[in-house]
């Protein structure tokens, strides 16, 4: 007996099939298609956004982690825009026929991440490539029609908030690629968070109703705070100025700056965040910091957008904090 | 000037974001996700089907072929399920920074093809990859509600029916590989049109609404008529005997198994047709043949659906007709 699937009939039906169990219209992966029916009221949102062996992750991560950031970047990609999750497909590129165990591991990554999100698999792909294990997702989920909240619809004078800590996944990546990355004594505590936060980004969800309730624009961060706070601004035809004091850091960020002062530059210009940045009107902003504190969301101020262009960082001194690196383009290089 | 587009922002806004400017749900893609609202009425059907380079097509194919292959393929299974074609997501994963002309030609071969089709561009995501050119179409169509034209449909005692000719585009694949493949002397133009064929598939559209009329159960054939044949009976729990004799070929496959007797093998076992088997009950076969008469689209009758399960040939004397090969698979090859 092969340790390997060498069917993609055996590999659907052993593996996949079971994901797409309770969802009608995913027919069992047994149809060249799917069919999706929404509530009359509901407008469809769809995000595609792909993870690529030595692009996204590692080709040696854990299946279980490869599949939940496959998932997770969707679902953060929808919850930006105010949508709850409904379903997705997967085209799956192997660089060889799997071997059972990694599948196994892979499928009860899905099955993890989409209990968590909401989401089922309702179709897609398998296919064997000359390349790297390729993951493309495309997810679907509902948003009350006419609330879809886009990226260019803030205006000057809307207050610009973001959830979370920022720079913990980007910090966590460079802990990845040499566990000595901040020194001799670096807490274990605080690897682990940053780790953590790069290999299971948790996509904030509960922020879809208050986004498509108060929101006037809204995107994910996961190319850099300076980068997506650009296109937050830009397509508000504003501009931002951010005091870095204001920056939501985490302990274990905090940490890795004591150490390396220009770890600052990967805190806002590192990608991989998923936390959502996102404008109100100024006369909803006590409101969405009072609802956010209900359900126990930390959202953190990061100034008012202003007339003009372009987003700036702001030193204690009142003048302009410079930083290298401006955000991560896949054409540019990180 | 670099002959080469060097960042995603670029490569965007000048070759696909003109592909998205006729869909307002696309918002010019400069949103992470894009919003479908559909007619109350009708469903939305999601196609999953990737083409990846050295797998799908050759990386050297002319860009406006790729281009069209990569959304012919998904239009094709979109009709099968008796589905118009809405609009389209594209991952798409290049393995350099591309060339101008590569993209525009690309781009243009895009154009043309949703043209034809009736798609929109609405969103997707580009990347470098380390890997071979890989192209993630996901497609979406409508349907009039409770009219999804299932796999899994079909009843003893229903006809089968075939759309167009079978075979061409993996005698196609043949000339591509080795111009010289059927020999010297072999007719231009029927290289031409078994190139063709296969370079360039024309997804039976026009069927879509006699499929969501009148079928009980449709798929397209992609991975040969045998493996294809065998999914449409084993879902209406049946069998089908087919006479080699009633295989509908075109001239040029026909002179290429006049030189090449075990060619009737590629015709029944290779991919890449993208005609559209489909099963409809008794009483409506007649009526069947009338409707596609009218629209000019050839339909050729295979067979009843007969107690029993498995697909088998049966050639001129009656009894079983054996080729080699059992349709493709992409983990056990070709």
């Amino acid at each position: 007996m092969s340790d390997r699937i060498s069917n993609e009939t055996e590999l659907i039906a052993a593996y996949l099939a079971p994901l797409a169990a309770a969802y009608p219209g995913a027919f069992g992966l047994k149809d060249d298609a799917a069919l999706i029916s929404l509530d009359p009221g509901f407008d469809l949102v769809v995000s595609t956004d792909p993870v690529i062996a030595g692009v996204h992750f590692f080709g040696d991560d854990d299946p279980r982690d490869i599949a939940w950031k496959a998932l997770a970047v969707n679902a953060s990609d929808l919850a930006a825009k105010g949508a709850q999750p409904v379903a997705y497909t997967m085209a799956l590129a192997l660089p060889d026929a799997p071997l059972k165990g990694w599948m196994a591991a892979f499928s009860a990554g899905l099955a993890e991440a989409q209990a968590a999100f909401g989401f089922h698999l309702i179709g897609g792909d398998t296919d064997r490539t000359p390349g790297p294990l390729s993951i493309s997702v495309t997810a679907f989920g509902r948003v009350p029609k006419g609330r879809f909240v886009r990226r260019q619809g803030a205006r000057v004078g809307d207050h610009v908030f973001v959830s979370g800590t920022l720079g913990d996944a980007s910090l966590g990546l460079r802990l990845r690629r040499a566990g000595d990355a901040f020194g001799a004594g670096f807490s274990h505590a605080h690897a682990q968070h940053l780790l953590g936060r790069y290999l299971r980004p948790q996509p904030r969800q509960v922020l879809a109703t208050v986004l498509h309730t108060y929101a006037s624009a809204a995107l994910d961060v996961s190319d850099g705070l300076l980068k997506d706070a650009a296109r937050l601004a830009a397509g508000g035809n504003a501009g931002l100025r951010i005091a870095v004091a204001d920056l939501p850091l985490s302990a274990a960020a905090r940490a890795v700056i004591e150490r390396q002062r220009d770890a600052l530059a990967s805190v806002v210009s590192g990608g991989d965040d998923y936390e959502i940045l996102f404008a109100v009107p100024a006369n909803s902003a006590a409101e969405v910091v009072g609802v956010c504190a209900g359900i126990g969301l930390r959202i953190t101020w990061l100034g008012e957008l202003a007339a003009g262009s372009g987003v700036s960082l702001i030193g204690a001194d009142g003048g302009p904090h410079h930083v290298s690196g401006a955000g991560y383009d896949h054409f540019e290089g990180n």
